[in-house]
């Protein structure tokens, strides 16, 4: 593995879509008993869910420290790869690499710097130096060369691209103090521009309320195909979303991409407000003699948070009467994929769902 | 990958010999400071020499743990791959899977149980639950199919086979009170022929005087072609290991092999005996409370104990007079292969050699 110092943009890589073939799909064991309720008991169970989902049909890959080792390989199908890899929680998106690739098919790893969404400002633990190490290993266990772009934080859930020249990202999140403070926004859409190989940022104004990422983009909207963006939408103008959703649909309305479309918007309804309860509370243990979360507070619960596999969408499940409604809209925009929902309140409780715990490797066919 | 409760034997699967080809070699990088002195400075030196020697035919995989990968990756050339995992020390020929093949070049490997060679018995360090825990990590990683052989404590010094029906142990390693106590010498040759594919096992009675493992036969024997083993050897009476050597030349001299062939002995001279020295003991923390070595211990220095890389030999420099001599023998030996000298000292300080800090992967061509 080589550290690269130049950037992809430069040297004729890009970062493709999701919706674009995998070779494979990486994962992180749950294991931190302050993310996750009741030592992870609950947890390990849907991220077996979504593993075996998503390995339906692309190779899965789920890293754990030593000792979740023998667990994860009990819990996970034999066609699941488990590979032991030191990180500090379980978010996949945000700690692997991002990929690119150029037109020779050839894949390169970009390596942001990570501060667990915020550092020491507003991040959410401490210490992230486990985390933040991952991407480079991962290159290093699959033998492709890696861009060091550590002094640049930046996590995969915060932008999302068409691969076709465009990328889009929230304010909230690229602008916040905690994690690139000394650079305008005009510095971090030139660097974006530099590495993802993309000619034109959208920027939207927020994500989804409580999200605890300061509104990671892959919460609040991704792509469906180059032009046609999915949105988490409320129809309640009660709700703080409404507006946070109304304002993003008007930037999307108003802008067009990098080949000079307008973009199509399609809503997705969301469930309604979803709030940890006192028996989940009960279950996460204190951080730094603080409880991670207090009984009654919203989680950022969004359907729009789904994994593109190759052969599925493999989506939340709420128990919500959203959840039949949401699904038929995505299998109707993604005709050649299997619909597959995975009760993932116990995701959601760590502070995330099925888009932020994985991350695909493109290429192949 | 599957977990194997039958047996390889009978399976159709055995295990090539070391000169066969090889897809690739794993090594564990030196951390360890009660193995290795002074910190493991002068250790990995030594081993990121050796990983360069064997990168020039094949591709070299060296596993580090957490703390121990930065400085590994900036020691290694970019086209060695360093991945992280859990290990208690850097034995890898040891804690390595052993891999069999069957006739269509299928992989597998085989977990052997491993207790630091004697477990609370006269084992050298505790724990060794990382260690025990690679193999099967290490077919997961490559995935390969893996035996559960864990009830059974072996070593992947402790064995060499001709990849043609023959193995050779020690009585001294195979039978120690540490291992497996409860099986008979008869049990133990039963367990060989059923994992490694061999129908005839040579059992020498003892190894190198003063090592450390019981007297694994890597550390005096290997084959160089079926029928054909190369043995340390002394002219100096005076010294234990002549009358070592004799018997097991004796041994060798009286045996056949599964084929039936007589066995052709080269004898390869030992260095001068080698102590460690007052300044090297000072580098060593102590273990429990016991320092690991003394000044003026002997160490069991044999060039013997070398690599069989797809292009080269890689055997041990101890900066003796009979280093030209031993490299010669091997360069008229080993015809179509480069002899590659590498200072060993360091390695030999940890109380083993280049062949026991390697592991190769068959397969391929």
């Amino acid at each position: 593995m080589k550290i690269l110092h130049s950037t992809p943009t430069k040297d004729g890589y890009f970062m493709p879509a999701e919706y674009e073939h995998h070779t494979g799909c990486f994962m992180i064991w749950p294991e931190r008993a302050d993310s996750w309720q009741y030592g992870a008991v609950y947890a390990r169970k849907a991220f077996a869910d979504v593993a075996h989902a998503i390995a339906k049909s692309e190779k899965v890959t789920v890293f754990t420290s030593f000792e979740g080792y023998d667990t994860a390989r009990k819990m996970l199908k034999d066609h699941i790869r488990v590979v032991e890899m030191s990180s500090d929680d379980s978010w996949a998106r945000d700690v692997m690499p991002t990929f690119v690739k150029n037109s020779d098919g050839t894949i390169r790893g970009i390596d942001w710097g990570f501060n667990a969404w915020g550092g020491l400002y507003d991040g959410l633990y401490f210490p992230w130096d486990r985390d933040n190490r991952m991407a480079r290993k991962v290159c290093d266990l699959l033998e492709v060369d890696v861009y060091d772009k550590r002094s640049f934080v930046m996590e995969g859930g915060a932008f999302h691209v068409d691969g076709q020249g465009t990328a889009i990202v929230t304010e909230a999140c690229l602008l916040s103090k905690g994690r690139n403070p000394h650079m305008t926004k005009q510095d971090i859409e030139m660097e974006l521009k530099q590495t993802l190989g993309v000619t034109h940022v959208i920027w939207l104004p927020c994500g989804i309320y409580e999200d605890e990422t300061n509104e990671h983009v892959d919460n609040i909207c991704t792509y469906a195909e180059p032009g046609h963006v999915i949105l988490a939408w409320t129809d309640d103008r009660e709700d703080p979303q409404y507006e946070m959703s109304r304002r993003c649909l008007e930037v999307l309305e108003h802008e067009t991409d990098a080949r000079g479309r307008s973009i199509r918007v399609t809503k997705l309804p969301m469930p309604a407000p979803v709030y940890v309860t006192e028996d989940e509370c009960s279950g996460l243990i204190d951080f730094d003699g603080e409880p991670t979360r207090k009984a009654g507070d919203r989680l950022a619960a969004s359907y729009v948070n789904f994994y593109i596999s190759n052969g599925a969408i493999v989506m939340p499940r709420f128990n919500d009467e959203n959840d039949d409604k949401a699904a038929d809209i995505l299998r109707n925009i993604f005709k050649n994929r299997e619909i597959i929902q995975i009760d993932a309140r116990n995701i959601l409780i760590g502070g995330g769902n099925i888009h932020c715990i994985t991350q695909q490797i493109p290429g192949g066919r």
